[in-house]
């Protein structure tokens, strides 16, 4: 464990994204923003882990559970006061403290530990400011330094004109001494047009009490924040871009870049081959040499070397396909486990199932796996063969190398090597085709 | 009703459409283009619609039925020609006319009452000319104009290098009162390299009247002319950016916002997410809080609060979900509603079908509707559940709570609370699978 | 024949794609990258082509099979040193040789011929060089030249300033007579830091030796080499680009023509809609007025005029369907021939089947082809109607008007105007279903 605390700012009310989710948990990439976060924060073995909260107080506390303290912000007078908040959580604390912001999500850890060594840096620095310089600097405030050393902060609307031709902009995030930050802190006001008390003002305290304060610059993506839900969508797409660029890097063909998108933790090996149009959800792990094909969706499933999935394949959360299994067109699996080369390639449904090796599922087969109350277990052995349309009533077990015929609704086991038909006689009507064919058509002209 | 009469031109060949369809019927968010432009004169509740008609009239004739007069242009001798062709149609009218073209469809309802407004502001103007300043003003003609006032209408092959700097360029759209428009077309003459009447020629001979003649200037999007198939995807791709960016700004979650296509009426809920590549068709109206997964096809739907539809579902028109209803992957629906929390979750077709609260609709489910002449209609009671793989042969009616077994075609009533099994006797073949194996693998291998 | 030679180097490593397929076997729009040159070679009618093969050698003689020669250059000491290995395979040929690359697959014909008669113009050039100038010159070597006369070639790292302001890079395509080139490569050597033997020697042997050398330019799309699968995607994006381009201007309306993509030998007639995402792959017709809807894969197929197909189709290769058939949503089809108006609407499988005119597919129809060794074909008469959720158990015919009952398993024969029917008793337990729920529900509160 280190010697750092991170305060985690997550009380705003998001209005703008016009939601009854707490901003911070709206997902990028299939996993909650703030939990992008967190993940980076816990990359540093942190001692303490507090996260500000205010509005949808107890959606955040629901999301986050044990892994990290939460302190109330409750009214909401600014940044300053925010940080505040976290001051009893910390009081046992005497380290480094890193600020970070909900809607901040994609800092990297890498990042905030060279916030971190700066601050442990010769010339022992009392604030570090991270950074960055956008292409547009918008309304951001702006950040007077000589070369890393920090001059003068100052907002966008009260920056002289001069001020605001750099470049350098302030992302809010910082890193302080524990003791340094609660005692700058005590000493921010807020005289102000907002009456709110702001956390940059701890820089300007510094720098006139005469400490230096330094800046650590970043990439301008590392430190973009979410406002709304276009911008949601714009990191969505900025995440999905690299990850897509990084997936051929790394030997996977994609026809169609643009249409495939990643979760954060998909995991793909060599020579896969993607089709457009492909949606992979969290959980998703897939082996060297495996095609899928177009309109697939993907979500907690693991894909074996050389296996072939889709075109539209459905595959659900515990979903294991050994080597050289195939999920072909219309077929949904969950909590199914299919051996070696075993075949499930069209209309079908296999939930908590498990299939032996070479089976092989006819078309239309459904694991009746649910009664409306329960759900239950189809095993199906080795080299089985499922005839085409066949229902299997789960509890059942179908034996290694056997057979059930084409349209059976099999409610019992089936032993290894075994035939099961269910079906009912050929029952023939020799002219009633032609008789209703007759009938109907009149009928029609009738309604005419 | 208002004062306004609107002439709308749609008598031209589109030969650069190559197509059958006339041009101004190709569709745009799921709406013709000359439906659009209706659609915004409408609001202004003119007292005539007349639409001047030339190469496949017919197909505008159904297109329009009742809702606004045609006129025909015949042979088509230029715009100043073909507006003339309205001037019996508009014989018993006396206010102002506005001129619209079918293929340019989007001209805002505001826009066309500014331009009304214009006619009769304090300086009394004789033409309202709409103008627009594009990026680029290619072979536009210009507008050359001090203020509002029009000093001349030039084409542009014909303009002056200094007249060609002008970024003021003529959308062709103009407001006129009826006696002054008729009067003035009377004027128009044919001495040109084309030989045609142009209607613009109306505006240059009342600058030399002394009259006069005003612009009203509007955004380059609104006066979008469409010409191709190339420019029809234009306009549609600009058409659902902007879409899509209002949906958002309105509290949906769009996870891939370039693969989400809206039809001109979508009405959408608060909190709706929306997963990847997503398809509305007209008629479709969402709640909040309702969960979109990817590749969905909708069309004619109501979709209740807290729903959940797709991935892979298909809701044809007729669809009406109530609160939390469900429909899964490689679901059809079509007229069929479906109750509060009722599910239809994996490889099931419902058509004509009213299906109650709570009811489970089991995978691989049909709906039989059709005997190839006639459709029919299944009625599933509240809480009923319907086995795997089972066909409802329609018409036929299922209790509340009744159960129908997996595998079943069921072709008459099921009471409340009963239950309905249709299935042959489990016939087994002991060994006959073993012996099967072996006898095909021999055929198999002498095949080889 | 024309009296040409290609010879085409691909015998690099390509490391860069991360792949054991080797690199000129990538496909681009379904066509590996290799096949797309050697088509528009072979539209040359070239007396020879020469293949130079070294890394996975045995693919590639497995892809070209007797199409091409190859000659093996091992081990790998620059591109004239590759060129030099096909001297013996070209000993008996005395013309005019084309110099490409495996990697560089989009050159066309028409240019190669150009480079071509260049040799054979007046001015009697020893080696023509194909050029052309790209936006971002990069690191690509550049052509001094007077007009098209060559008067030096430079690599970027040994160019002068002045010399790298020319725009005019070398693309490494050549065009020289068989005998010049091996007598000039004869006199390259390798006094270099890569130690390699480089082609672009010979041009300036030739300057030396005071003969006239030309530059021939192209496009920069028509020389885009493909070294990653970054530019393998970046590649496929802009040759797909240009298809949907070509696409609406042939008549053909794409509402989303981003998310369409086009094999190199697709089909598409006039009045084609094609709604979003689409998946062409090789081999397909679609004929005029044929409507294809969202979320369609379609592989080696034919469509009539005049049919639907989609949402959500997926047509392999061998599906053929006649005038006005349709094929709706969920449906896959095999070596499937339907014929005029025959239709199969919703989650069907149709593999090995020849269906006559008019025929009705019911919804969840299976035709059970394949009994895990053999696939056998089913037939389906002229207006007949297979009930919804039948299994048709091949090799099996149906008659023509004849009618199968919704959920029959059928294995014999029906003959025309017949009905066929196989279904059990409807087995009716009153109250089971009540007393199933009541039990149900206590086990499961038992549970909680």
């Amino acid at each position: 464990m280190s010697n750092i605390a991170a305060i985690i700012l997550a009380a705003g009310k998001g209005t703008r994204m016009k939601s009854d989710l707490h901003k911070v948990l709206h997902p990028i990439a299939g996993r909650p923003m703030l939990m992008h976060l967190m993940a980076s924060v816990d990359a540093l073995e942190p001692a303490k882990k507090v996260v500000v909260v205010g509005d949808k107080a107890d959606q955040l506390r629901d999301a986050l559970g044990d892994s990290a303290e939460t302190v109330v912000q409750e009214p909401q007078l600014g940044t300053g006061h925010a940080v505040q908040q976290a001051e009893s959580a910390l009081k046992d604390f005497d380290g480094d403290v890193l600020i970070l912001y909900g809607d901040v999500p994609f800092v990297p850890t890498s990042t905030m530990q060279a916030m971190i060594d700066r601050l442990h840096s010769d010339d022992n620095p009392e604030v570090v400011v991270l950074g960055f310089e956008p292409e547009d600097t918008l309304q951001y405030g702006r950040i007077v330094a000589t070369g890393d050393r920090i001059e003068w902060m100052v907002e966008h609307k009260d920056a002289t004109e001069k001020q605001r031709q750099t470049k350098l902009c302030n992302s809010g995030l910082m890193a302080v001494r524990s003791k340094d930050l609660f005692a700058l802190l005590a000493r921010v006001t807020n005289n102000n047009a907002a009456g709110e008390y702001y956390l940059v003002d701890i820089v300007n305290i510094a720098v006139q009490d005469g400490r230096h304060c330094h800046v650590v610059k970043t990439d301008p993506y590392d430190v973009t924040g979410i406002n709304s839900r276009g911008e949601l969508a714009a990191m969505e797409a900025e995440w999905q871009k690299r990850r897509r660029v990084q997936a051929m890097a790394d030997g996977a063909s994609l026809i169609a870049p643009e249409t495939v998108w990643f979760s954060y933790d998909t995991q793909l090996g060599r020579d896969v081959l993607i089709e457009p149009n492909v949606f992979f959800g969290p959980g998703v792990r897939v082996a060297d040499n495996v095609k899928i094909r177009a309109n697939s969706h993907i979500e907690g499933a693991v894909i074996g070397e050389g296996c072939e999935v889709g075109p539209f394949a459905r595959l659900r959360p515990g979903t294991v396909l050994e080597e050289k299994a195939k999920i072909g067109n219309f077929v949904e699996t969950k909590k199914a486990h299919l051996g070696k080369g075993a075949k499930a390639n069209h209309l079908t449904y296999l939930g908590d199932a498990e299939i032996g090796a070479k089976a092989n599922i006819g078309a239309g087969t459904i694991t009746c796996n649910y009664d409306g109350y329960f759900k239950y277990k189809t095993e199906i052995g080795e080299g089985a063969f499922i005839g085409s349309n066949s229902a299997l009533i789960a509890p059942v077990k179908i034996g290694r190398d056997a057979i059930v015929a084409a349209g059976s609704a099999v409610s019992r086991d089936v032993a290894d090597g075994d035939l099961r038909m269910v079906r009912a006689e050929q029952l023939v009507k020799p002219g009633w085709a032609d008789r209703f064919h007759d009938a109907m058509r009149k009928k029609k002209a009738e309604k005419r």
